[in-house]
């Protein structure tokens, strides 16, 4: 399978060690070569020889809108639309603000519980701020659609969950939402760069993203923001310079930008930007269907291997059995995940616990082989044939991300 | 004067190719040497190798409190008080709205005009956004101590004037807002690592400041945000992961880190972390009453050798004469300022232009020499004589920062 499979080349442009089998590439991508290049001619020769005339000369002025018209072609949007700018939270903020500012009269902000934290944790932060204007409603996944009423001004779900890799239809969702009257905003983070995305064929309002995972920008690389254009006129409420219409003009009052760059605020981290670009190439290089094909022949080879290890050891498959309903990654529910985590560090093995119990295992095909998966299940079955989970040190929960 | 320059140690450890005057360290501060190496190992080993393992491992997640923590101390705070994140305008928004968090019933942002731009236009956000809940009200300079009205929420200003380099008393202002019962926030992107600031000594409520300048963070370098002690229990409307008590326990519920943290939102670009912390580790290396001392004596110097160029050639000073009420910088009006700043390029001296008609030049005393601001001053001399700003190609106004 791996002999005939058409992505096997992407491996060796990443920096892998020997032995490591990275199965949380959907938390933090790995490092591509290209982008130690890249960072290196960013510091010393742009930074360092160009100094501030870089910002033109160097096209820093229009990294992120160039870097969004890249992505805007990973998520089926048009190049105007996509900016990347600011962390994924800080762009919920902007474009929670900006859909209610489209909705007059209406005042429910809903998500769905057991969403990832940060999105809620935004619309918290603004309802409390609006002092009762807006509400904010978590209801569970499968109630969602019915929870659509009329005086719900915008839906804030996630593409692909970030614990089970439950993946909604993205365009049936954003019909039934906008029928009901509501704009919806999705989340892209554990989506983009590993599923097909078709933002404007799903007629979708707003869309912010990650860049750190899939795309392999680097840690706490800059996230994204798509509005679609006709959404264009709305005001953002984070209305730094860099969004301005005439930046440079230093005037006193802010003139919204025309456009997607409306949605920048401050100075953005060029350096950031520039390790960002530079998953997002590569990213651009790989045919994404591939990419989607050869994750869920991964997964489906995971899940296969997994099956006597579920009934020896107790693993309930926490994500969805059908393939087309799933991200890239698996879960699996364990009562001792967080142990075992750190077990098959010890064995080279690098998955990620969720609370309560979950085991996740992110599948990025670009740099995963088949015998990797096979190899995977194998180190597992070791820890969990010889107990290793089961030492005092791997007891206490410490900070994962 | 060099020779005897307590500090001319300094400039060895920048990237500064031979013959450049870069008189625009207060834009984009220069490359120190030390970077290329951290950046170099924060990207192949601490990413490429160490993975997702490195937010522990490397100690990423706490970057931005130990990197704030490091600023404290070049600000007159306490370790806790100071956190890196975000960019300075989004970072102004969290102070803006903490800061009204705390003054109920008060419902005036003041400002003054002509202040760098970002910080009004955040102000005027935020007041669009309140539907006339709040105002924005900026004054000229000079009115702003009596415009102290008892509904002046908020009294933002900058420390150093971006264009002119004209430097409040911080603590005078600041008391006397007090006095009338205004929070203070100062905008310290044109000081930190420039001049004395004592926040805690003045009483100072919050600031922000940039990373970008004085500390030779990078272009775009991630900005911070100082909230006093007495401010920790201010819930922030930006309610990201980050700033919750507990960002891995994936709760339902937003609850605020206790201390500075809950200042943080989404998840930091720990790459443009670590060119930040090497110029701020740098200037921990440097004594800044010399800095201070130093930036004083290049300016005394450039202003003493400019005077027959504003005989001859019609400058005029823009900043105060006085050294104590200037920053770091030194400005000059002149209807040519935008040419010449052009034409100073060719001659390999970068200075910067600040709209309508203002020549601005940067003093960073960790690696100018006096040397240079007496080349500094000839090579404007022949742009002048020789009328080498009168070119077709100098007359359009670019985009320059």
């Amino acid at each position: 399978m791996d002999a005939s499979d058409p992505l096997r080349h992407f491996r060796e442009e990443f920096v892998l060690r020997e032995g490591l089998i990275y199965l949380d590439g959907n938390s933090l991508g790995a490092l591509p070569k290209a982008t130690l290049q890249r960072m290196n001619h960013a510091v010393s020769e742009e930074w360092g020889q160009g100094l501030i005339s870089s910002w033109t000369e160097a096209d820093w002025i229009k990294a992120p809108k160039r870097i969004g018209a890249k992505i805007a072609r990973l998520v089926g949007a048009e190049a105007g639309e996509v900016i990347v700018t600011d962390s994924t939270s800080v762009n919920v903020f902007k474009a929670l603000t900006a859909a209610i500012s489209l909705q007059e009269g209406r005042t429910v902000l809903l998500t769905e519980t057991g969403n990832f934290p940060t999105d809620g944790y935004v619309m918290q932060g603004l309802a409390r701020f609006s002092e009762g204007a807006f509400e904010c409603r978590a209801v569970a996944p499968q109630k969602v659609l019915d929870a659509l009423s009329d005086d719900v001004a915008v839906l804030l779900l996630t593409h692909v969950h970030y614990k089970t890799a439950a993946m909604r239809d993205m365009a049936e969702v954003t019909r039934r939402a906008q029928q009901a009257g509501a704009l919806v905003i999705w989340d892209l983070s554990h989506s983009t760069g590993a599923v097909e995305i078709d933002l404007n064929g799903a007629n979708v309002d707003f869309a912010v993203g990650c860049g750190y995972k899939f795309l392999n920008g680097g840690p706490g690389a800059p996230a994204f923001l798509f509005a679609a254009q006709r959404h264009h006129h709305a005001q953002p409420v984070l209305s730094g310079w860099f969004g301005h219409a005439r930046p440079f003009g230093f005037e006193e009052d802010y003139e919204a930008a025309s456009g997607i760059d409306r949605f920048q605020c401050g100075t953005p981290s060029i350096l950031a930007m520039a390790a960002l670009e530079c998953g997002v190439d590569q990213m651009l290089r790989a045919d994404l269907l591939e990419v989607r094909r050869k994750s869920i022949a991964l997964q489906e080879l995971f899940i296969k291997q997994m099956r006597p290890l579920c009934e020896e050891f107790g693993f309930e498959l926490a994500s969805p059995t059908e393939s087309t309903q799933r991200g890239s990654h698996i879960a699996y529910s364990h009562p001792q995940a967080y142990a075992m985590v750190q077990a098959l560090k010890a064995r080279d093995l690098i998955g990620d616990f969720r609370t309560p119990d979950v085991l996740r295992l992110g599948i990025t095909p670009l740099y995963l082989r088949y015998v990797d998966i096979v190899e995977a299940v194998a180190r597992l079955r070791l820890v969990c044939a010889n107990r290793e989970w089961d030492r005092e040190e791997y007891r206490t929960l410490a900070a994962v991300t």
